[in-house]
């Protein structure tokens, strides 16, 4: 029946930094879609809007008023899913063998915050210019440092949920930082995977990933000097994306000023493309994957740092691709293939299309 | 500060089924919410539909005119995931180290099945008969079987999305089951960690759960002789529930006519549950994990049978929890605990509340 076709035959890929698989299944890129249609995102947003928790000069939900900030503004998420002030888990007395093999806690403790990313309401990511987005990654930086430096707690899990469609309540450019004592089972994974490869390999598996991808470039999006973003072989949501540094670099704190203005660079750029693709404000969950602040053992080596892009779109801006059934239950299944996916954000144009 | 409190400090547990975590933060159920509603499902549809591609008699999308079946109907999707006719996957020769070591490949072949519960285009497993679901169960045995003798595929996920929320383009009551060549990693992860208890305790792990919540029963929502229906301790979607066999059996084949008729009963007792719980069509992805069709090495012995069922609804039938930022790049994160989610779903009344 002829020769094996990745464009055509379903098959699995397998994901070396979260030891894990994805079913892929080209041909079903075919199928007709009757189900829920996605809103989309309302558009011609004021610059300033005075029921926005976020805008400058604005009250909060439970009442803190935020100061007339004119770039980048933090604080405390109001709603924190951790808090730093709250006893300590201790396991009861005369628990006996099954209740703590099969109930196992850990406390945590830790801290929330909300970084908003601009004063104007109306603009996202890839309306900013890359001065702009340098000043983020700055205020990053910052509080990555002062947690550090200031606290004893193990990770400082930076992320960003644009769009309605990915739970984001509020459309003023914003991102949070979920600072914790345990370290989370996404970067956890991750440092087992770079470990295990050290260990059998003698390198490092992201430094080895960006070399083979350069090698052939189809599933290179944009890059330059300091950074790559490309859809990573194993890739689950249609369009996502891995954006690599180039040289082995552990955190934001360890960025040379050329390295920051260069992933600044390609955040617009592949942004920009992002939502060049179906013409929409493309929805996403977006996050950092670095050093720990307060590393153990060999993290600090091992660690190479990257971001991930999370989009839920599928085909155009109201269908999205849906992990549910045989995704919860048995495991991640794509349509098209990250090569596919690849070719497609790298054909849209480089300008945003509310700008030309 | 006091002493720890499950319901107001937040904390990690862990799930020991998947060698997971998950992050609880139950002080966070105060939360307002401006973010996106959920669509509720229409209601009031009719038993039959000339539009639906799943009722008796009609033309599906690809050409096929459905039988004017009475009970249930099973039927290869026509657009399937996986195929049973494709080539080989051969690795090209001359595979460099880095390529083989990065880019790992399975080709995956299968067959995917559609299975109508019921001719009738307006019902769901809630709405119907102890006997009417048992015959669900027996043609889910049935295509097991068959699976089992008949092909050298080696699992068969079967799994249920319902409501448009959970990706599911067609209301008519129906589940699908995928049959692939390659363990999915959802239970192969179970596998290892059955094996990983048992080689450590001497017990089935499942076995042990099952008789450590019978003990004090915060977490268990309905049971009866055969099966019981629990929010697991380590839940990460907020009314979360699993299902297990009370003995150790290890798939559909193995159970007497009690056991199935005791499941059903158990499945229509928490179904119509979930739907009193915000009178709504309850939506959910839920799924079996049993022994695979053709196991290999103590699999078959390891097996204990169960469902899981994830309903995304975190508070009314409009709002969802989403799995998003923190949940894809750090932990898993759910706000009300696994307790107070089983005294909500147990606090509702037992008769549908359609019917009454
Ligand atoms: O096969 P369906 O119902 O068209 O599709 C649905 O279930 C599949 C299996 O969980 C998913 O892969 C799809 O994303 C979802 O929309
Ligand atoms: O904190 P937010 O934006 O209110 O909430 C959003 O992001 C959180 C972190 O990913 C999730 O836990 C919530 O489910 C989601 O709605």
């Amino acid at each position: 029946t002829g020769t094996f076709d990745f464009n055509n035959d379903s098959h699995r890929r397998y994901n070396p930094l979260t030891d894990s698989w994805v079913l892929v299944s080209p041909h079903r890129t075919q199928r007709p879609w009757q189900g829920q249609q996605e809103k989309t995102s309302a558009g011609g947003l004021p610059a300033y809007d005075a029921t926005c928790y976020l805008c400058p000069g604005n009250t909060r939900a439970t009442g803190p008023i935020n100061p007339k900030y004119e770039s980048t503004f933090v604080f405390v998420n109001d709603y924190a899913a951790v808090k730093v002030d709250q006893p300590p888990y201790e396991q009861a007395d005369g628990e006996d063998g099954l209740r703590a093999r099969l109930l196992q806690v850990q406390g945590t403790r830790g801290t929330c915050f909300v970084i908003c990313f601009s004063p104007k309401h109306n603009v996202t990511l890839p309306l900013m210019s890359v001065p702009e987005i340098e000043n983020v990654l700055d205020t990053w930086t910052v509080l990555y440092n002062k947690m550090k430096t200031e606290t004893a707690f193990r990770y400082l899990q930076i992320f960003e949920n644009k769009g309605a469609v990915m739970g984001c309540s509020n459309p003023h450019p914003h991102c949070q930082a979920w600072c914790t004592e345990s370290l989370p089972s996404e970067p956890a994974k991750e440092f087992t995977s770079l470990r295990f490869y050290k260990a059998k390999h003698g390198t490092c598996l992201l430094c080895d990933y960006v070399m083979l991808e350069q090698q052939d470039p189809v599933r290179i999006v944009v890059q330059n000097e300091s950074f790559i973003a490309l859809v990573p072989f194993w890739a689950v949501w249609p369009f996502e994306t891995l954006v690599l540094a180039k040289s082995h670099t552990a955190s934001l704190v360890d960025f040379s000023p050329k390295q920051k203005s260069d992933l600044a660079d390609v955040i617009q750029k592949l942004t920009i493309r992002y939502d060049n693709l179906f013409e929409t404000s493309f929805p996403y969950s977006m996050g950092l994957h670095q050093a720990p602040i307060n590393p153990v053992e060999d993290e600090s080596q091992l660690s190479h740092f990257h971001m991930h892009f999370y989009p839920p779109l599928l085909r155009g801006a109201t269908v999205r691709k849906f992990l549910v059934g045989f995704e919860m239950l048995g495991e991640p299944q794509r349509d098209l293939t990250a090569e596919q996916a690849a070719q497609r954000i790298r054909a849209v144009e480089e300008v945003h299309y509310l700008l030309k």
